[in-house]
């Protein structure tokens, strides 16, 4: 490996305390938005339209907030996760100031804990990743863990140091995305669904109906779209040897389907104002239709204002399985089942 | 199926008069003129470039017409065609306003006809559907006709509307949305064709030569670009078990690679000013090359404008077949043969 | 065929010092840019980021480089290359002006050379293409040679004039396109390198490391976007029955794959300020994997500027194998091996 070339970051790179500098600042564009309804469908009428936004109180339709997760997710991965077996989990992702057309992003990662595994082979590394905007406004901040190589199996076990992590991130944080709604002026036509906070109830479950199938080009577009670089994704020739002879299809893309398809019964859960826990249960290949649905876990209205309630959802996605019996086992690799289970808040009128 | 999914209209719920107001209003951008481009590889200059568009009249490049169609005939699917058996026609389709990047449109229908079936099962229903913009002006307007399910097989025909519908649309309506165009400054050489409104005949035909074949991530971007979720394009898990056993390709992807490939023969003919009247034959499916061929059915000055003629044109795209015998009769799914027969006005300078 | 449709030029259209004006000017937009980073991937911060580029003195970000290269390329297709059996060469390629979102551009080639094969079936036709944008300033001037099939073999030989081209850009004529630096506002982190122009040597060989594995709806894709009208590329039907029975991938896909894979080694290296010449040595199918290395050719300072120097670069593109051993023998179509042989001045800062 030349000098010049990146070779990543291995467990034993990893420092308590240490600020990882992510490279490539991104200017998010309308050409990002129409990417990512061409890659999702997606149809939230905030994110949507302008003039739908600007009815409700933004100045014009806000990046998608998952659009601004991958790309600041993506900054990350040279520096977090390239020699990572596996992307083990998120938590404590608040989503704190909208994004706008033209808004250019960088990211900053400092690493909160690091755990070697019992193999002695491989540690699980935990980081806080923030996103800021050209301005270095915070946009976005949360926690992820991945498990990583060593780059030395003999190296000595650094002293365990693992986070503590909220369950889920408490209601007073939530919010600070979103405008205020004049909620009289939310038109429930054009938002696609005449449900609002008060008629979901906790326990309430609900099939998202549809099915999305991925292609190749598609999951290939969208992470190199987010500027990931992870290699599982995009390298065949080495994947064709690898553990499951394919490339993976990056799990962000999976969030991004489950949310699409969510719209279809939670069409004014318009922003994610949250992720409290996501996990990839199991690894989604190109050729797998994507189902959905989702549970109410709970719903609590906001300190402070009186406009937006918030939904504590999960969200489980499937592969080649239809979810109008819920289900929630853990799937298996190419086999049916969940691929995803995703806890978030989102908020919804009044 | 949840309280909360949208079900779809089902044949009986659809009421002569009745007025939808369809969900997801949407901002047209650089981004989606990019992806349009993509897609399609359209060559127009008027759409390509601002500064052709300048130099003939407009403000700027005006969005693609048939995008601007597929937008606003994606929005009215929920509402429509959710449950539809077959996509049967279109009828005076006409625009009405340039669309430029920044606009955001919307879109309302009216049921103006239904007429159930003679086998007791489905029904067709004909609606009118109007786009309009950010100031509510009105920018397209068409009819079309579907065959949907009954909900109930047993429930009772209605009395039979059917609307009467113009054969074509008539000379005196076309041209709202194209300026005055100083046909002076009209340069062939960046226009890429010689040819004029007198140049063509008609009865004259014009095999479109050239061939593009379709990849199933290709009419999936096209589809969710245009946010319209008819199920059939999109789920393979699902369609594997249904008529054809493969995701069928939105007719308007066939509408909109005829076009393009018509820039070969019709360069100048800038803009689809009316939609007389299209059928999709047969289906098609991903790895189909789709040729194209046109006649010129009529040539007509316009009233009150001296700059621009219509000219009627029949064009018929094929799968697997070229166009150079200009073939006519119907194809069948999965053979080589015609995919779409449309008959439409195009304005080209005289 | 109808005389309505453009049959391309044979050999015997070319005359010497003929001037070839071509059509669809074209408006590049960030929609555009985010298709290229979709397709490609590409890191390097001065095209992803206005803030990054604004802190090292651009208006805001640059187009690709290669973007513009690609969409002028594509403009001269339907009067160049429509009838070419192959693409030989590049040479004395400069990139003169940056091109910023809103830019309209269009391309004249003049016909500079012209030499019958001695089979008496084809010839080589050598053109100089440059691109202006809407102020008529010159932003793309390059040579490129194609192969020509005849339209009638008994047509006599013209006198052959074979034009005399540089073996490289001269670091003089290097530059024009980009502003001063001020390099000590050049951030690493940012940039994702810490290399800049004293750290490279010549005869230094990098492997880029990364493979990416290529879609036929990805380059259908980017060929469209460039509104590249080549035949080779799109249609399958007949290409099934032609030489490789399989969709020829536009050589330029490969160039900026190879340029994006290039980031990991040569991260600072942000501006491609000439193409000293190229060869697309054996052609790439979809399915394949491609992966590049680099070596370093010369390094130059510039005379007038201390803000930057120049890599003369020469990049080497395989299809299916890795580059850890710095491949160099021509590939086969279809076989593991170099696929592209690319010889460019990069600008990075010192």
């Amino acid at each position: 490996m030349s000098s010049k070339t990146n070779p990543g970051n291995f467990f034993e790179d990893f420092q308590i305390g240490q600020v990882l500098r992510h490279a490539t600042p991104r200017t998010v564009t309308t050409g990002d938005v129409a990417l990512y309804t061409a890659l999702y469908g997606s149809r939230f009428a905030v994110q949507s339209a302008d003039s739908f936004a600007k009815s409700v109180g933004y100045s014009s339709a806000p990046v998608d907030d998952l659009l601004i997760f991958h790309i600041i997710f993506g900054k990350s991965v040279p520096d977090v996760s390239l020699n990572a077996v596996a992307n083990l989990g998120y938590a404590e992702c608040r989503f704190l100031r909208p994004v706008f057309p033209g808004e250019s992003l960088y990211a900053i990662s400092e690493v909160i804990g690091r755990k070697e595994n019992s193999n002695g082979k491989t540690g699980v590394v935990y980081v806080r990743t923030r996103g800021f905007n050209q301005d270095d406004a915070e946009v976005l901040n949360f926690v992820r863990w991945v498990m990583v190589r060593k780059r030395d199996e003999t190296s000595p076990a650094p002293e365990p140091v693992v986070p503590e992590l909220a369950a889920s991130v408490p209601v007073t944080a939530l919010g600070l995305a979103a405008p205020l709604i004049p909620t009289q002026f939310w038109n429930r036509h054009l938002s696609g669904s005449p449900h609002r906070f008060d008629d979901y109830g906790v326990g309430e479950k609900i099939d998202h109906a549809d099915g999305m199938t991925v292609e190749e080009a598609e999951h290939q577009l969208a992470t190199r779209l987010y500027q990931n670089t992870a290699k599982v994704h995009f390298n065949q020739h080495a994947e064709s040897a690898g553990r499951f002879g394919r490339r993976l299809i990056y799990g962000g893309h999976v969030m991004s389907i489950a949310r699409a398809l969510s719209f279809n019964g939670l069409g004014n859960a318009f922003h994610i104002a949250a992720i409290n826990g996501g996990r990839h249960v199991a690894p989604l290949f190109a050729g797998g239709t994507v189902y959905a649905w989702s549970e109410i876990l709970e719903a609590s209205v906001l300190p402070q204002r009186a406009d937006v309630g918030a939904l504590r959802i999960r969200t489980r996605a499937t592969c080649d399985l239809p979810c109008t019996e819920f289900p929630v086992a853990d799937g298996a690799p190419g086999q049916p089942g969940v691929i995803l289970d995703l806890d978030y808040w989102a908020l919804i009128p009044i």
